[in-house]
């Protein structure tokens, strides 16, 4: 692939210093900033993110503050799951829809107290639907991006280390749960979440003059870990089944065809926009969703558009990750399947860029 | 710098495999699609530009369709520009705002008759906010992305090209002006306006089936004109005074900090969201404003960052774009300095990755 020109508008991140010192060797842009995506290689990466632990610059995860007696009301707006029973400290992963019921994002909100909240988001403008919800509908709230960089710690050693920089009460964080710790004098939230299925934390670093403070005590810390700079990773992602939005669903798709139906109460999050268009999705099921497929045979390449797939020749679906993974020794996809050749141990063709292959619909991700 | 990683959420466009087989070397990600941004090098490609013709894959101007009876007010609603007298068959460069007066992009209106409109946007998802609107206040309209993607003709010979593919009628549209033209059996709409100040077209090329034909008449029309591809070039549009939503100006700027106030009729732009936070500013002027300025010296290296401008050892401003220019013999660049400062002919001192150097505000761009 050709380089990536630097400009203003691809934004740096409090932590690109230390990016780039690790000899950072490819990005992709999210949210308008840069996003690391390989450091030695991607096998390497995936091997080393699954023995030690990487500390990673997911600052792209921009937070969308809601601030104000309304904001548990615009939050409820936003999502067919249903938030009542959520408490502060709490992450839940909710898919946000528009009044068609289509995935604008899938982000991780953040209760941090009744009348704040943080939403933790993927690859799209979220601010902007955010805000225009909330000035035509009046509400009473503040609604904007704040200086909060998430820094990811990932990998089997992650609470050794974290517990190492933050103390041994990190390791008392439950899944999806955060609490406050301090970090010279700041305040930060550390979460029990990331994007990877190997376990760690995400530190919320608010205030960019601690980015690289923090990095470093990071780095120091784990010298005898092995800790090095890492990032999502393709092939560990796409085993653990961790969607990307903009790649495995855009706002063409409903929660229920991503598989993530189980995160909507269409019947009781009341004042959901979405509501009234996925209630007959909830209750008839999707005509197409979301499944892991193996691809056999050699690498593919990496997967820069939509792979068709086919069943006697008509197309019943589409690949939009894939890769090659070494522990599993075959080729691993996710796909959106239609409802007639969706059953795990459908066998499928797909076309890739290094020609036709036998796809086979699998029962559950890699792990 | 680094490479870039390719997936399926950094869109190719229809005119990705003519860009690959003319030897792209450089991308950045714009409207999370890909935008060539050099081809041979910055500077040949610049020398080319202001010669000879060329083709540009400006997909990334994606279009915000407004459709309806509510079309109309809701595209007043959206910027402090008073589109009372524009017609059908008319383009208008439109700042648009939040409540508050910040810039949320800066793009195009296209109006294609009272009931429809285009918004040809920069870099950022314009569309939820179009859409949080219309929904927050129940508007009558269709908010979406429609299957078109812009190609520019750019140049000196961009006249006798369009004629050569379209037809001696292209000759006579005005600037900022469209009209329909036949290609392929299919009408497109073609304007006279482009992100250069070299003279030439923008072909709304709607469906992706014809981008490529498209693309191969063009070159096959233009041999003898040197045609041959090419992208917004970052000296060219720096000499003429091009902004850049995301590196000239972010949504924490209002349009008179950037220069855009002769596009703002706050008093009868009823209805535009940010009409009462601008009228302040309108009647009092900004305190901080973009001015082209000069930086002596060596080339400096890509503005990947602010470059903070100074007075005394006091910050007055920043640069954010900035290139060697050839044919001034100088940097030019583009920056926001103080009302204090920012009389042409003030000389400043800005900190550059190569060093601190005298910067000196100018009357007017580079044309």
């Amino acid at each position: 692939m050709p380089q990536i020109s630097a400009s203003r508008r691809l934004r740096r991140t409090p932590f690109s210093e230390g990016v780039e010192a690790a000899g950072v060797k490819g990005y992709t842009v999210y949210n308008r900033m840069l996003l690391p995506t390989v450091f030695e290689s991607v096998e390497a990466d995936y091997r080393h993110l699954k023995t030690h632990v990487q500390v990673w610059d997911v600052s792209c995860e921009r937070q969308v503050e809601l601030r104000g007696p309304d904001a548990a009301r615009l939050m409820q707006m936003l999502t067919p799951r249903d938030l009542r029973g959520m408490l502060p400290g709490q992450c839940f992963y909710v898919p946000i829809v528009d009044e068609t019921g289509g995935m604008l994002n899938d982000p991780v909100a953040v209760k941090l107290s009744e009348d704040r909240w943080w939403i933790s988001i993927a690859d799209s403008d979220l601010l902007l639907w955010v805000k225009g919800i909330a000035v035509g509908y009046r509400l009473d709230v503040l609604v904007d991006e704040p200086d909060v960089s998430p820094l990811a710690v990932q990998g089997p050693k992650a609470d050794e280390l974290m517990a190492r920089v933050f103390g041994d009460r990190v390791r008392d964080i439950r899944f999806f749960k955060f609490d406050m710790f301090e970090f010279e004098g700041r305040d930060l939230a550390v979460a029990r979440s990331g994007y990877s299925k190997q376990g760690g934390f995400e530190i919320y670093v608010e205030g960019v003059d601690i980015g690289m403070p923090l990095w470093n005590a990071l780095f120091a810390a784990g010298e005898d870990l092995h800790v090095r700079a890492g990032c999502p990773n393709l092939i560990e992602r796409i085993e653990g089944g961790l969607l990307s939005y903009g790649n495995d669903m855009t706002d063409d798709n409903t929660p229920h065809e991503c598989g993530l139906g189980k995160f909507c109460n269409t019947h009781t999050a009341i004042g959901c926009i979405g509501r009234d268009a996925l209630l007959r999705v909830a209750k008839e099921g999707p005509v197409q969703q979301i499944r892991p497929i193996a691809i056999d045979g050699d690498p593919v390449p990496g997967c820069d558009r939509p792979w068709d797939l086919f069943a006697s020749g008509k197309r019943v679906g589409q690949v939009t990750s894939a890769a090659w993974s070494p522990d599993f020794e075959t080729n691993v996809a996710i796909g959106m399947v239609r409802l007639s050749h969706w059953d795990a141990g459908t066998e499928l063709e797909v076309e890739t860029p290094a020609g036709m292959r036998r796809a086979t619909v699998q029962s559950h991700f890699w792990i």
